[in-house]
């Protein structure tokens, strides 16, 4: 078991870690109410109630699994639930899934009578790695992804990887991504280490304990000391700017891990054009992301233009320019910390693109 | 004019400080986006944009005046209106109206792209020394008021007396409630300058610089070391207990500033009671309320047990004692400021109310 504090709560992550849930809960908790969707709460809820004491007050709500769920009426839904069985503010809230939940539980936490605590117990690796660390929290719009929600901190996150055993395999490449990214900015050592395990940690996360740790930790070096977001902290977005436009391009018709992966690829090849990436470091990278089944080029019949097309639609474009957060080098974020965001012309962009078409 | 600084932001108070508008704003603020009702906005409404720089974009989004309208669907429409505008995390919300206003405004502003920053303008007595102030926002649910919400603060607060002179009486009650309030809590000299001022101040606040200015000291000593409500900031409910029950007792059929003078009164008898409070200091109080014209007994047909039973939907009462924030004596909210809620037995609060009873 491993304790990790870099956040400014503890982050427990280890085989069986949800028996330690109680001390990860609010010691003056009038009651706790646990967030899942139905599939994660079918398959470990009864795992859940077991380790909670019988004397406690448990409420279950629970919604179906999605991100087309993750909306202001869920929400709301939510809320109603917990007001209509006289909740109050001494509630923990206990968010039990991958990330919609943990955004929707948090948010529900942190906007109920005016905020109140909770606990994250993530049951996928995007998650456990990525999204129910550093407090970030919302809910989707027609207008896009995650654009009403709040910055609300967990009072701990409960890493028990015996709930990762049952992810699909599309689920882990979620997950995988998001560590390769932190791999490329924070430790070159550790992208060995994740292509070393590779096929073992694909097929069963069980195993990968420390691999886990180790990008926890690297995602604290970045969020845990800009929790606004306006710092280092958007140094995370590597690979989003594209790999977003390529989730909208295809109408959502990749995954979240695959369209990373390509965007990864391409926004390096834009830092290698604009000067400021090592060639050799990005065929590195590309490979490793191969080796990990990860794609590093652009689906059969999605253009180049239209990707810079989604680009407009999304809210780190303005004015011809387009802002992507780039990596100086292997384990070099960017020379100055606090300006992680390079500003990139669209013909860069679209040479970038053309690189990783087929 | 007057700055105070004590809640961590200026709050400007005078006449024509709607004029120091663009001082209050984002520097760096790519727009502004005015949220109003549409009463206050067709009174105030050329004012407010005469005083920003015509090179600025401005938005302006109204909706129906009322409690009523303090929802989580306004919320939404609020929302969607900026995000189909394409306003961006650099806008800048400006609030501008009464407490409902302000409670809308600044929710949104908290969770818009996970928090974005405003300025709040109060346009009502009630607004500009207590809804205001301090950072707490929220909306309404079925289940009871402000049950939704969160605290995020203004950048500034710009109280322009001169737009408080549109205030119908009802509106002045609203605000000179929750300045005696603040007059019993902190100083007994400020209940005798209310009470000299009394006549002038109901007909006219725009000449009450000095007493707004007061009332928002005082509220600072009590909220803004206190931002998450669990300690000291809790007396400021002194008043409300009795007061909330009042309102959901009459159906919301008395106004709030009645409301809280009636439960102040019968608040200050279960203290008496209680052997927390001179009568003699009891007495003055009441007398206070009666010359400023508010009603320091309950309406004709309201009894004791109702307020009771109104009691039991507020989250302020469990297993048959009620929590009630009770100051011991003119100007000491608690001797210790940590603990500022008291538990009353029910036959104290009961006996007191009778008290207050026609």
């Amino acid at each position: 078991m491993l304790v990790i504090e870099d956040f400014g709560y503890k982050v427990i992550i280890g085989h069986g870690v949800l028996g330690k849930l109680v001390d990860a809960l609010n010691p003056g908790a009038s009651s706790v109410c646990i967030v899942a969707d139905e599939r994660v709460y079918s398959i470990h809820g009864q795992k859940l109630i077991s380790c909670l004491p019988e004397t406690m007050r448990v409420e279950k709500i629970t919604f179906p699994p999605g991100e087309a769920g993750k909306t202001r009426q869920t929400k709301e839904f939510i809320e109603d639930t917990m007001l209509g069985a006289g909740l109050d503010r001494d509630t923990n809230v206990l968010s039990f899934g991958g990330g919609v939940t943990s955004d929707l539980a948090g948010f529900v936490a942190g906007t109920y009578m005016r905020g109140i605590q909770w606990t994250s117990v993530p049951t996928s690796l995007l998650a456990a790695v990525d999204a129910s660390l550093g407090g970030k929290t919302g809910v989707d719009t027609k207008y896009g992804k995650n654009l009403v929600g709040m910055i609300h901190q967990p009072r701990a996150v409960l890493i028990d990887v015996d709930l990762l055993s049952t992810l699909p395999a599309g689920e882990v490449e979620n997950g995988l991504a998001e560590m390769v990214k932190h791999a490329v900015l924070a430790d070159r050592s550790y992208l060995s280490s994740l292509v070393r395990a590779g096929p073992m940690f694909t097929s069963d996360p069980v195993h990968s304990v420390d691999l886990i740790a180790e990008s926890v930790k690297i995602k604290a070096i970045f969020a845990a000391h800009d929790i606004h977001d306006h710092g280092t902290r958007r140094i995370l977005n590597f690979g989003h700017t594209i790999g977003h436009a390529l989730e909208l391009a295809t109408g959502y018709g990749i995954s979240h891990g695959r369209a990373v992966s390509i965007g990864m690829c391409a926004e390096l090849w834009a830092a290698v054009i604009s000067g400021l990436f090592e060639s050799a470091d990005l065929e590195y990278v590309c490979q490793a992301l191969l080796n990990l089944g990860l794609p590093v080029s652009l689906p059969k019949g999605v253009s180049p233009e239209e990707i810079l097309q989604a680009m407009t639609m999304d809210k780190k474009r303005a004015n011809g320019r387009i802002f992507i957060s780039l990596p100086r080098g292997m384990g070099k974020p960017y020379a100055n910390m606090e300006r992680p965001v390079v500003v990139v012309q669209e013909d860069t962009v679209l040479s970038a693109l053309e690189k990783v078409a087929k």
